[in-house]
């Protein structure tokens, strides 16, 4: 059966252990988590988790119902099911000497990046996007030598609800 | 004594369990996270955790001392102890009728968002910034009335180094 990835957006009570028990309930279990991101939402008592897995389909229907088990589990959305739209932030760290930095700016240019630090041999870089952009432009910068990389993992929205 | 918000970035080893381990720790113990983020980096073996934390000064050292005594850490960076660029990414859907937009365009514009979806009544923005700045845009677009709202948590990349 095909392995796929799966974004699921989990909204959980705010409270001390939540995220503790949803992360032991995959590790335990031995599902793969592939990147996971925890924060408040608009409501100061409901955090959002999401959380990219990679599985087949028995695997991913075994997931969401043991995440319901759970107490404190508000709401589990696969968003994969769906329409939606789906970012990540990424902060790349790139050595810039003097003859390559006409070319980095070109590369962040194209990927509408954005420059946030600058010291004499590096630049850190923003972007965001879906994955494979991300990965296109850490591709584009490889060459030049990248000194630090911070990804958040995806967050995203249902479109159109 | 007072309570700061530091912002961990914690390398570890890409296994199983090894995020269940941290998070245990967190709970376990009584420590309040903020936001957390883990994804790959650069290294195909190696996942940063960013995770933000509030506590006075005797809490967030005993934080130190027991994620090192874990195995599968690699290395920890208490980055408020040094210069540092943090961003976060969120995304916001918010409600957009006929006599709203022209306002919430120009909100987007000043805080440098991009709109990433639209429906019949509603936007999807995407914005990035420290977390005072994704503070500001949401009150600012509260008025209109916010359906959904998903965040990344902290990312950050010391300056300098």
């Amino acid at each position: 059966m095909t392995e796929k990835r799966h974004i699921f957006s989990i909204l959980v009570d705010n409270k001390p252990g939540v995220l503790s028990g949803i992360v032991g309930l995959f590790s335990g279990r031995g599902y793969n988590i592939e990147s996971l991101c925890v924060a408040e939402t608009n409501e100061p008592d409901v955090s959002r988790i999401t959380m990219v897995s990679i599985g087949d389909k028995p695997v991913i229907e075994q997931i969401k119902k043991q995440l319901y088990k759970l107490i404190n589990v508000i709401k589990v959305n696969d968003l994969t099911e769906t329409e939606y739209v789906q970012r990540e932030l990424v902060l790349i760290k790139v050595t810039a000497k003097q003859d390559q930095r006409a070319e980095i700016l070109r590369i962040v240019d194209i990927f509408r990046g954005k420059i946030v630090d600058v010291g004499f041999e590096h630049y850190t870089i923003e972007v965001t996007g879906p994955v494979e952009k991300l990965a296109a432009i850490l591709k584009m910068l490889k060459p030049m030598g990248i000194k630090d990389v911070a990804r958040t993992g995806n967050i995203a929205l249902p479109r159109n609800q």
